[in-house]
């Protein structure tokens, strides 16, 4: 029913989209000559190009134009840090082995194919349908005793052999190694980029000058050791996440209001509970009424917003939808996914969430380190303040090499701790504290409890986290397969529609032929063009201009300009043409760096150029695959 | 000897630059909450903006100006693809072990840290100075054999706990762990980016419509388990290469000529072996000297040094030192190393070799796919062809389910391989062929070998491949301490004068107070400079102008604007200051965004900008650190 909204696209072909993205190279399976590791995969010049570009544009998006701080940190994390954050204990997926050959398949998917299977069968009742389609929805939520039982009751076996299979085993996604020499500090390559930002709150903190609130944000790979990797890039074991962690006390936001009007669709988790389709409104209009938990939240999702419809995401292709209470960790208090339309489905691209004070909180209780900003108070507060006062002397005279620890076990003690330690002293006369060196019994000679008032002007928060988190990779995907197009009237020709700002090459320099005397202004060209930063191939292979034109357009190169026999007497001229269009207009060779560059920074369109230069007219003829 | 071509400069301490690099988050220990690791390091805001200045710089001066292909591959690396390239093998250091508590050193740097302090003793006899320094100069180059002799000979022991010490142990630096589910794919994370690029070589090659010669680029992490890091970036576990792999069938280069006339400080193997300094000369001369093997080479070493330079490296503390016969690996034809001076000595930043044929070879060898290219040769030429005649029919009959392998290893076989067969059937009537599937005997029934002539128009050759490998973390540090600055008469005041193509940020916005009306036009320059790309940062913060300019002047950046009480008036101007000189100009508000971002991008200079625009004299006079 959701899908309804979107587009269907009749022609789309998976495969033959698939076949361009291999043949020029875009990306394809990584060390294939070694017969290839599922899962990974290889960016060649244009995926690669495409890759950086869409980075560069969000480096600008979000880093310069929200003046975030942009932290690099390190892959190799110990084990320590991932367990505090919920990693080590639950960062894993449920799998089932053929008992066997040993092969591993992904229990959820696996369950998924398997009541497909039975749904599209003839003779399925429809009773039976209904309720497998009532468990496909439920099937993210479900536990292992859920799924060992639709094992039973389906009685699944292995789908390549036939073999049985062993009951749920949770599989930890992360991938472990040794760091150092002496094989004992256990670490993990890190999956996800956040808790680098997380570990370093405090250095952040202090270079925003003790400031709430503020953005950091991080750009780099993370790594999922998938159990059974398919579908592409939308499922890798290594991947590129672009994530900002937003650091804040109160949700309104300053800049909310120059972002209000932007329209999306919204896909709540009322609207899916109750079975109804997504609704296009304002995030004006979706925080106002609440669908949107806050405005910091709304801020970035219309922010995500603007950036997916720059680096080419179809508008009417891309939604945002709520986390059911089922999917949201239980300390989130909202996230919403940007979700794109492909042929593989609704895609989760980005996900933005308000994770609350959870990850500064786990950090602090592993550490100690208080990860946490002081907040000035709106005018100065009486507070009580308890404390144990220690009689050091006699302490250190009767615990000798303990008195340390005692004492540093002390001063670690909460407030409700101590008005515990003054009441056992009270009715015992001693108090039995737990120190790292053991335990301590101490007597009311050697300690007693102070309570005293206290004028202070900052309050300690632990602020809460709004996390924008971008999957590179799988936003690529999408945005080769919104813009993969046909060419009217010949199938054989497809291009992909790429926006300048993100397109692999800004533009082809093509001589129309071999001819010699074309190759000085092709130089000329190259060397105007590199002098103001406009990446270019030149093209000076055989092979007729429109098969070569045919050829840019398959690696979605913008503009191609061309070099012919009107370019060699005075005044040289060159014809310019546009991709998506094909139409082309004569302008001045001398004018082409200047005018490129305007139209891949969006400076100008190319309306404007048609409107100033004559237009170029000849029929592209060429049919048939690009050579 | 060689140190006194540089300038020492007897001010630098280390220690003061460290502590500003930490105190404004430029890096810093990685998990330092957690105790941290060594070896590892997380980049700030502005050591990561640092970075990535850097890289986007390297993009523009290899990628963009010598239209390199760009791929990004994997860093999870299957074990047989790290066979071929030797890594299993021979990517290991020597390290020694405390037989008691298992701390572990690596034996190199234990053994010259041992030797040194020896030599620096006051009772230590002239003669044994002398043979120290002997050993020092060789210690690169020494067997497993040659070290355990040296500690047995000047009794080593821990030098943390004077326990004894193990024989050399081989520790390979690779971090291993397993790819999927089942555990059984080993896998590493990748030492170098070079590997990914050679097991691209066919698709690269395609792309590049079969033509020699190409380069190929990659920007990327590797990983090395070093034994016992120290020297900050200097020696770390995870860092950033930019690595370069030029394929080529010749040697010399078309852009030769437009970098001959380069200037560089040349410290060739020679004059290393006859205790000879460094000689500074043309790129043109060393080329043509035969110093340097060849144009290729000399090309890309001119085009590192200019690198170098335009980031923040000082010319005089740059030079090349090639590798020693020793040194070097066997398949390489010339290798020189791109070193800094540093406090450190001189490091290691980027290597340049020539490695001839060797890796594409390898990985041929591994996997039986021909990674060659197909050269045209002046005429065409007669060829002989030797190959094998079977009875298909036959064999299927005989054979059956083997068939298929017996024609695959029949179609494999050599041409000399070949030979043998045809003598063998003569001479015996049968030939034992070796498969996949097992040895079988085939009689001259079923085979034959024919021997024809064929016209050939192309030869197939593997490339030669020149290597340039730059390491990001090491070339920053040295950045760092090329640019760390004392203001005269004020010792404690220190800044980074980094190139504004590279510095973090390019400008700082100061109102000069908090006074309210200065916060539109605060407000209206920082939305100008982000229209324009433009990083900056407002500080707004209190503290005298003085204390803020120092504070910007630590982070390195370059200019800075300051909001007055003469802003606010029509015409709106304000104050742009320089750091290096401190000098201060009057402009027009609205003039500068376009000014700051043309003298970042190295369009207009400082010096342009003091004749267009009026001085505005005002003394700095703040003292002491900046807060």
């Amino acid at each position: 029913k959701e899908l309804s909204l979107a587009p269907t696209e009749e022609w789309f072909d998976r495969a033959k989209m698939e076949d361009l993205i291999k043949r020029r190279f875009f990306y394809d399976q990584s060390f294939a000559i070694y017969g290839g590791i599922t899962g990974q995969f290889d960016f060649g010049p244009m995926g690669c190009a495409l890759k950086s570009n869409m980075i560069q544009l969000w480096r600008k998006y979000f880093i310069l134009q929200e003046q975030m701080l942009e932290v690099d940190c390190s892959i190799l994390t110990p084990e320590p840090v991932l367990k505090a954050s919920g990693h080590v204990e639950r960062f894993a997926d449920l799998m089932t082995k053929d008992v066997k050959s040993g092969e591993c398949f992904r229990l959820d998917h696996l369950i998924k194919a398997h009541l497909e299977k039975i749904k599209s069968e003839k003779n399925t009742k429809p009773e039976l349908k209904a309720e497998i389609e009532d468990i496909l929805v439920k099937l993210d939520g479900m536990t292992a005793d859920d799924m060992s039982s639709l094992m039973k009751r389906f009685n699944m076996k292995s789908p390549v052999s036939g073999n049985d299979l062993s009951p749920p085993i949770e599989f930890n996604l992360m991938f472990n190694t040794q760091i150092g020499p002496s094989g004992l500090v256990k670490g993990f390559l890190r999956p996800e980029t956040a808790q680098g930002i997380f570990v370093n709150f405090k250095r952040l903190l202090e270079f925003n000058q003790g400031r709430l609130p503020f953005a950091a944000a991080q750009i780099g790979n993370s790594f999922r050791n998938e159990i059974s990797p398919r579908s592409g890039l939308l499922r890798v074991r290594e991947f590129t996440m672009c994530e900002i962690e937003h650091f804040c006390d109160t949700k309104d936001h300053p800049k909310f209001d120059s972002v209000k009007d932007t329209q999306m669709l919204f896909y709540s988790a009322d609207n899916q509970e109750q079975g109804k389709a997504a609704e296009i409104m304002t995030i004006g209009e979706a925080v106002s009424k609440g669908i949107v938990n806050n405005e910091t939240l709304g801020y970035f999702m219309a922010r995500i917003h603007l950036y997916m419809l720059a680096v080419g995401i179809e508008p009417k292709k891309l939604r945002f939808r709520q986390h059911m209470s089922n999917e949201m960790a239980h300390y989130a208090c909202d996230c919403w996914d940007a979700e794109c339309l492909s042929s593989y489905g609704w895609i989760e691209c980005v996900g933005c969430a308000d994770r609350s004070a959870y990850d500064l909180t786990q950090h602090t209780k592993a550490t100690g380190t208080r990860l946490a900003a002081e907040k000035k108070l709106p005018a100065p507060k009486q507070i009580d303040v308890v404390e144990a006062v220690t009689n050091k002397a006699a302490i250190g005279k009767q615990f000798k090499k303990d008195a340390k620890a005692i004492n540093d076990a002390l001063l670690a003690l909460g407030s409700s701790e101590l008005e515990q330690l003054e009441s056992k002293l009270e009715s015992c006369g001693e108090y039995t504290l737990v120190t790292a060196n053991g335990d301590f019994t101490l007597t009311s000679d050697l300690i007693s409890v102070k309570k005293t008032q206290k004028t202070v002007h900052v309050e300690e928060i632990i602020p809460s986290v709004i996390e924008p988190s971008f999957g590179i990779g799988r936003i690529l995907y999408c945005i080769l397969e919104h813009n993969f197009k046909l060419r009217e009237g010949d199938e054989q020709r497809t291009y992909f529609s790429l926006p300048p700002s993100v397109a692999p090459m800004k533009c082809a320099v093509l001589p129309l032929s071999g001819n010699a005397e074309f190759q000085p202004f092709v130089r000329e060209l190259s060397q105007e063009l590199t002098a103001v930063d406009v990446s270019h191939k030149v093209d000076d292979s055989s092979g007729s201009i429109g098969r070569r034109y045919a050829r840019t357009d398959e690696l979605g190169v913008p503009y191609a300009v061309t070099v012919d026999f009107d370019t060699v007497p005075e005044p040289h001229t060159v014809t310019l043409r546009e991709r998506d269009g094909m139409g082309q207009v004569r302008l001045l060779l001398s004018d082409v760096p200047q005018v490129v560059r305007d139209l891949s920074n969006s400076k100008i369109s190319w309306s404007n150029v048609e409107e100033k230069y004559p237009k170029f007219e000849q029929q592209e003829t060429v049919k048939g695959v690009a050579a």
